[in-house]
């Protein structure tokens, strides 16, 4: 297990999808620019509802230089079974035949319920650039069986439900991919940490605190939207508002959410 | 009441979200020119995720010469309320300011069971090329509440359940748009006429005969895949292959759905 | 088509399943006692989760002279298929076998969506006191359906979505059974006249006005203990306290409640 | 963390809910009955649809000397808000007075999505017998919050989602109620000394071992019924029929589950 990671350029929390392919490719080259020699990986989710359009945004990754591609199952209509989703992601894959490629797993999001498990079955054969899941589910059965049939370590499984990552990690995800961390990436550092040594009771400290302030926040309402002002007043820099049919949180949200994370006293003092 | 028209390009049907915007520009592009001097109306489907992606495509709609564009609410982020539903729609009608635009409601695909009723209220303030909705939803009180408020007879509301198509009738729906109607037209259009009669008995025969084909296929598995193979043996016009995640209907589907057809016995003597 | 119901004694109106055996066997005595010469039917619901008890139900049923039973699936372990639900339902009826016996079905509170349609083929050999279906469910292609299969008219299909009745009654059903009717009867009688002589826009008129107090209340709040609270302004008798988990309406729905239905203006000048 | 339970005597496994008052009674005092010296804890579940029904229940339990009742949220009616539920808990705890009281959880089946945390607040001024929670769900957020707000550790948190237990130990979860120990129990107890100590790579090994099973058996279609011929084939006790609506498990059903626990490999070399 390694690491906690920013989130997928083009993914949720970037709003992917809102934006149209120009803003997708234009946004991809610029991270992959500007982490030159800054960032190990930069990954650029290129799912869409269209193949040609997800072909496209594939072909222009590998173009770029991307570290590895992140593709969703399509949502509008959606695959009814492992052959009709692997058929979709393949056709993806191959127009970048050099790139990693990873499975974003969100079914609360797409309605798309196959088990991961049963896709990782013969998935090299299908597409020999398979690289991970992204897992965005509380299905921990399902983590814990591709982890098991996962024996050479070939694959990747990130865990993406925040609030459960020490969950994931017991049953031996590799790490995780969330939009929390980019605001409590360095207390979830801390909590890898414990959990690496083991310190079981530190480490369940750290999720205790992360979860009490989702729990809050989730009370008030808490989408992408509300991620993006708190990744504003934590970190100084302005994320900009958020593109519709998303809109800007509330000042009351802010405060409220301001003043509990503020409140939480961290295990290292802070 | 007027009549039951063909499905909207680039609707469900025509697998409009599965394209790219080259092919749906295309496409709407084909349809408008064909279809000068012999469809009363080509209504476009411009809706999409991103929202400057359908800005673009209502431009396009204008440009053309479309006498109406449709939209689906957002579905990836969902709107949460009115607020946000009206927002979306208003920045995509504003872009074709002289095309008479249609809200598409479909809540068993998006999700989003924003009440159309709520809707309406002050609708044209917002937007004023507003002009009805295609509603695809059991929801009669709904549907009756929208035509009740709809005292001056400005809007058209379109029903896209095909299989209640006469349930919606009774209450007071302007007429259909579905994809059972490209091979069911004909009866359809004998349904209406019945009912505007009203002989309710033998529309109601009608009703029971496209019922019990749709009922049929539906267990069999029927989406828009098999649709468009249904359209094909009917019309003799290959409807081509579906496009991934969507794929081909099988053999044994084609064969079965052909036999149940030919097997009706329709009022009229067919 | 015949006329409009009272709710089943011991049905969800009757917060039936929210007493214990003997307090159902006690209301149902009432019913059929009091009813003596002043109701038509007297149907008593006897479905319980536990199949011995409504077997005891169904026979006590049957001893006091009850006119009918009906039994509702069960729905904490669910019935699967077509067999599971028919031999659940036929190990009640026989204990009842001079009964008639009607299921029924409401899958928005059960969940089981097993299609009305299936369960009649050959459920007289099964349940040979079979007598029909209440049936409160938004799917009118099953509805339509198991009409249609019903042509020597042994069954009665009453529906129970009363914002939406009308709909059904235009593709054939027989009747309704509900709780508005309680309070919304003699309206609800008049749009019955109006149907079938047929006048098709009065029917209608009646439906948006009923369609509109229900509307209206339903977002609200409106659930068995509101439906109480409107039967008692309306009626003068008072229908006494929900009973646990429900709990009294508030104040505040029923002044709004009472003002809206006030407010209305019916055709016949009420 | 203590130990490993069976089930609630009268709970899901048992098919409390399917059986009629005096039938849980006599089971009930049987289990304390035979259980006396035997067994450490004899908890009944004596939840109902019905108030009155579950308060003498309740009664009973604590006249027998059951030493915990457990409830389940009435589920046909629903309580919508904290209030509702713990005014009906209440009415069933204060019942029985000396009698420790267990809410059990279980969203899937019963609907009822109130979350643990939230009722935690003040429930001791409430239900002063309040003991803790069988918690079946896979919201460990939830659960998080419940064990890191019980400091003083007066309550316990049993986790039910057998095929997740040990993520619900990392968080800290007590131990564990379900169906899954009566055949896995040995297996399971050596999964919690595993972690106890803690071997986190021995106890992974475990819980992707039952795991395994359990995603085998799930995909055969795997409920009530197939978890007792499960126990009846692992124990070679007969646990008898279920009852309707649920039928025997099909011998196909019982072949492979069987093969399928044989030819795991435990690492204790069995």
């Amino acid at each position: 297990m390694c690491c906690v990671g920013l989130e997928t350029v083009n993914g949720t929390t970037g709003e992917g999808l809102s934006l149209n392919i120009q803003e997708r490719k234009q946004l991809a080259e610029e991270w992959v620019y500007q982490g030159k020699d800054k960032l190990d990986h930069v990954i650029v989710h290129v799912g869409a509802l269209s193949l040609p359009e997800s072909q496209e945004l594939a072909r222009h990754a590998a173009d770029i230089g991307a570290s590895g591609i992140a593709v969703i199952a399509p949502f509008f209509f959606k695959p009814t079974n492992k052959g009709e989703l692997i058929a979709f992601l393949q056709k993806v894959a191959s127009e970048a035949p050099a790139v990693p490629f990873y499975y974003y797993h969100i079914p609360p999001l797409t309605g798309v319920k196959i088990r991961v498990e049963e896709l990782l079955d013969g998935i090299k054969e299908q597409i020999p650039t398979f690289q991970g899941v992204k897992f965005s589910d509380t299905d921990l059965l399902d983590l814990a069986q591709c982890i098991n049939k996962n024996e050479r370590e070939q694959f990747a499984f990130l865990y993406g439900v925040d609030e459960q990552l020490l969950s994931a990690l017991a049953i031996g995800a590799d790490g995780a991919v969330g939009s929390t961390y980019n605001y409590l990436g360095q207390k979830t550092n801390l909590m890898l940490q414990a959990f690496a040594k083991p310190d079981l009771a530190l480490a369940r400290k750290y999720q205790f605190l992360t979860g009490a302030f989702l729990n809050f926040v989730i009370k008030l309402g808490f989408g992408v939207a509300q991620t993006k002002a708190v990744m504003t007043f934590v970190s100084g820099i302005p994320m900009g508002p958020p593109r519709l049919p998303l809109v800007d949180a509330s000042e009351e949200f802010i405060l409220k959410a301001k003043a509990k994370l503020d409140s939480i006293v961290w295990p290292d003092g802070d």
